[in-house]
């Protein structure tokens, strides 16, 4: 009996009684009645509800997150600038692919981009089925292994991205965004959406867990 | 009643027939007998055996993880290295507080190394309870957490030593491990180190989320 679903639990038990004890008929007694036993148990059932509700959040921190990546891929796909100097050896442009990190960054997002959207379905069959417990499992595991890609992508891109605006001078290298002004101003941004990115998938990781509570 | 615990549902109900529906007294009849049933549900827990075993394997990752972390933390921490020569303007030593980007791996790692000790004890209550359920998802919503630090802290580690390694002419940052070898190899093995600790918690989380399954 799933007492998920119904919230009332309802249990009928029919018994026959055994016969007299101590073994006589008794003469002109009526026979022996049937107890018939109606046991409800009204186990209130406000869990479905908020079940639910992690289920329709967790729709929404996707949708949310498709918006964010795509949003970090396109600005740093996009971005470019050429400076409007030039020397014999240098030709004074930045764009994403100069750089292997912010590469990866652009592959990473399109992936969790890519990703969520192919799990909306997913979420949608939880809001609709709130007690399916193998899928949400599966949707927690899927969302580790992209909090890892994501956070990976968003560190790194961090990383060149402080290396580009401060330099460091123990390793002797300059920073590029005093000339590459523009460039380094989409850049930050881009990481700043990845590290969103991460956030969203962290959060879609604890609230499927708080969803996985005992009934 | 906690079926997981006993394994064994035993319900025992006790119940008073109701009078005699015609009403009447029957001259000599026995007094109505009172209906004990006792129903025993045998419900086969093989599940708390693999419960089990989840847990035991959370706690040998754990240990793993507690020395792949300290290994990280340690082998960054200490490696240094001076060169033989110097000249008027430069030092040629090299060590992680160099970078702000090691330091930062240092002290993720140190915190991560950490949480792991720390959290030994809750996995040793999980093994011996494995069915306390709110324990594992605290469990997976710190783990998770630590994803994201360990992985942020190996993936910008990363960066900087791939950068060391082959420099990048784009942006005219030149490599130093020609130099530094001895360094660039630590910091080489401290990140991969750092990795393992990442993948070790994204495991942490699966086979937790796992080990959530329904009974």
């Amino acid at each position: 009996m799933d007492s998920d679903r119904s919230g009332v639990l309802t249990e009928v038990s029919v018994q026959e009684p055994k016969a007299n004890p101590r073994g006589k008929a008794v003469a002109g007694a009526a026979p022996p009645p049937v107890v018939i036993s109606t046991k409800a148990t009204t186990t209130s059932n406000p869990k479905g509800g908020w079940r639910r509700g992690f289920a329709i959040f967790d729709l929404v921190l996707r949708l949310c997150g498709i918006a964010v990546a795509l949003a970090a891929t396109a600005i740093m796909g996009t971005t470019q600038q050429t400076l409007p100097f030039f020397t014999q050896f240098f030709q004074f442009q930045a764009q994403y692919n100069d750089l292997p990190t912010f590469t990866f960054f652009v592959i990473a997002n399109a992936i969790a981009s890519g990703y969520l959207v192919l799990s909306l379905p997913f979420s949608i069959i939880c809001i609709v089925r709130p007690h399916l417990r193998g899928l949400r499992i599966l949707l927690i595991i899927l969302d580790t292994l992209m909090i890892g890609l994501a956070m990976a992508a968003a560190a790194s891109a961090a990383t060149i991205a402080d290396l580009a605006q401060n330099g460091n001078s123990n390793a002797n290298w300059a920073p590029i965004c005093q000339q590459f002004d523009d460039f380094c101003q989409s850049i930050t941004e881009a990481v700043q959406s990845s590290f969103a990115v991460a956030v969203i998938f962290i959060l879609l990781v604890v609230f499927s867990s708080l969803a996985l509570r005992r009934n």
